[in-house]
């Protein structure tokens, strides 16, 4: 029989895209760790600084948290091969569990196996045919996949805005069931949650709130508790998420609530209930992490340290560092070209850091993102910082990035560096830039 | 202001059925498992053996592999702290993608974090608009949720029928893009994919096909290659998935194909992108447990003569194991109470294996699901043969099902144990038995 079927491998052989940045030498991702050693990897034989993880307490290099990993994969094996629901379940994941409960002073806590799972299965499970969640627009991927998932109607709302919130809330219908979906530390742009005024209008319509404390847990609050307690607002927030790659330097996530929403979940979450459960490693690492980051503030107090040292130093070199009020540090680029190719200068010259471009942010305001980490020595920054210096002498501050028609959505690689990117030049309308994006 | 909003956590609280589970002595899962020594874990102080684990070759306890995942472990930390894409590539990534290309004879592999986003992200992204999935009724929850996520109309066909197969494939349009996905094994049954005439009819109408090798790597096909070397259709199917939970004995999942779908796929699949890359541990771990599986094929000879000494074993005692031709044994049960009640006189005895319940099985087919290990010896599986006994002596071998309604749908936690459902009368019926829902 000859068919007429479209093939589904035709969109495959017609991408172009990363073989064409990697043939024009920016090729920026899937970058290979040959070895890893505290701040610093080897990458092809050279060594690169490392500001472009998310391990900022530094403890997934952590010798009691690595020894941990090694003692809970001796006890138990490598992994659990089956689902917590089933025979995935070990002490340590209880253990951890209740450390966490209790570290965040809720009634109880469920793990997943990634970060991505915790938002997918909790806003799938918890919201119905009906329900609406209204979600700040730069909230993570895995919250916006998570509501595509969920029975209830997407509504996303203006980044940070309680008025824009409220405008939101009043559209809908009363009887409807309200979930109110904010990042704690929004990880592109690094700024916190504003959290009080939204709280304030999202009660005022029966709305539950969730925050997602993937960049906030380690950095902010007491003892690194994250934003809700930042704000003291423990009591008023409904559901707190969090995830265990990034202060606590391995992988994983959780939620965490009253008891009964975690024994419902527990029973409701298909990506828990149908995955294998957090190898012991992770458990017994994280478990180990979440005690040191208790028993040693000294690093978060450094971590703030080397963050004000850090956007300082971007500003008085010229950069735009947008709304940053953490230790994630976007640099402004304009253009995905440029971002590409100043991550790769950076790189060239041992730094490694991270681009993000559309969709990670808006169209037309790539970054460079950079993030610090507690045990960055001053000799480290300023080493960066010198470097920094360098290529903006080299290759300019961008700091007026090229107007994009807002909504214009361009192919996610794009080299043409056509005079009119140059970064020279103006881009005098400045109406889609970097502040607006971040505010 | 007063709100009438509808209380997302009146669900939670409204939810009794595993607290009633509980009350009743029968609630069969998060069991903890407080020490693994092998084929044993301890559990409340009592020594259980395992036989409802994924650990097909018992690797996940292989001390070689324990030390490699440690090894990783001390080399590159707990955690990689962030996406493959950015900065959570390490060289024991691309060693394992290398070397499961190289055993599946595949142009490439892809690493996720979970055999779940393997799924899910493969089919998000290689299925646009106006595509058709077609989806083997008994597949897994994770490429049922992964078709639900997908752009493309998910079309579900009989189970391993290539006829319901070529039906609904002759009513989609012939210009729709095609994909037939199936698992290799299925979990819940423990039979094989009757790829062949499948294969032949979805080629007929330009489909292409997908095989979800989680319960099938190192099971079936030369050295454990899987049910499609089984068949030896490597060449005819395009896309092959694997899971790290099962035989390799950690977390996490893969998706082998040609370069250019790899590639395409490292690019557009959200749930890679944005989600945290494996542990070193576990990279490390899976790449030791492969190169053994390969190493030691008397493993998986072993795994098969165990496995028919226990099909034979509880064909003798006169349970119905329905239609497995693997590891994988459900013994059927029937009513959701007697299998909780059967499977808590198992645990009682020393046994640790799973009921599995609406919607893993159809309704009123619930099953007690047992999987055997390479690592059990004859005196485990004797051991485990006479309680099964013992039990069938006082519960009944339940082989005639209570009949339920097709479709008919209860909560999936059901406790009352009434006279029409009490094992020993018969079903006459038997058109929605467990036979005709394994085949």
């Amino acid at each position: 029989m000859r068919t007429l079927a479209r093939d589904l491998f035709q969109k495959c052989r017609d991408y172009r895209d990363s073989a064409d940045a990697k043939a024009q030498g920016f090729y920026p991702y899937f970058r290979q760790i040959d070895e890893t050693h505290g701040n610093y990897v080897m990458c092809d034989g050279e060594r690169k600084i490392m500001i472009g993880s998310n391990n900022y307490l530094g403890l997934a290099q952590d010798e009691r948290v690595i020894e941990a990993a090694c003692e809970a994969t001796r006890a138990y094996g490598a992994g659990c091969t089956g689902s917590r629901l089933l025979n995935g379940t070990i002490r340590l994941h209880s253990q951890l569990e209740e450390a966490l409960a209790d570290f965040l002073q809720r009634e109880a806590v469920l793990l997943f196996s990634t970060g991505f799972f915790a938002n997918q299965g909790a806003l799938a499970s918890l919201t119905e045919d009906g329900d609406v969640i209204l979600c700040d627009r730069e909230n993570h991927a895995s919250i916006i996949d998570g509501c595509q998932f969920a029975p209830a109607k997407l509504v996303p709302y203006r980044h940070n805005s309680a008025s824009s919130l409220g405008n939101r809330l009043k559209r809908q219908a009363p009887e409807a069931g309200k979930l109110v979906v904010m990042d704690g530390v929004f990880s592109m742009s690094g700024d916190i949650a504003d959290l009080p005024p939204q709280l304030e209008v999202a009660k005022s319509y029966g709305a539950r709130v969730y925050v997602d404390e993937a960049h906030s847990l380690g950095v902010l609050g007491p003892k690194g508790r994250g934003v809700v307690h930042h704000f003291g607002l423990n009591d008023d927030v409904d559901i707190v998420m969090g995830t265990f790659s990034k202060s606590l330097g391995s992988m994983g996530g959780f939620i965490a609530g009253d008891r009964q929403m975690i024994e419902f979940l527990k029973h409701r979450a298909r990506c828990l209930i149908f995955t294998a459960s957090l190898a012991p490693a992770v458990a017994g690492g994280v478990l180990k992490a979440l005690e040191i980051m208790q028993q040693e503030p000294e690093r978060m107090e450094q971590l703030w340290r080397n963050t004000h040292k850090m956007h300082e130093g971007f500003k008085r070199i010229g950069f735009k560092i947008g709304t940053t009020q953490t230790p994630i540090v976007p640099i402004l680029i304009g253009s995905e070209a440029k971002a590409f190719m100043f991550t790769q200068r950076l790189f060239e010259e041992g730094v490694f850091a991270t681009p993000a471009i559309y969709p990670a942010v808006r169209y037309g305001e790539a970054i460079v993102r950079t993030s610090y980490m507690a045990t960055h020595t001053d000799d480290d920054l300023d080493h960066v910082l010198e470097i920094f210096e360098k290529l903006a002498r080299e290759l300019g501050t961008f700091d007026d990035p090229a107007y994009v028609e807002p909504g214009r959505r361009r192919n996610v690689f794009d080299f043409r560096l056509d005079a009119s990117e140059n970064g020279s030049e103006g881009a005098a309308e400045g109406q889609n830039g970097y502040h607006q994006a971040t505010k």
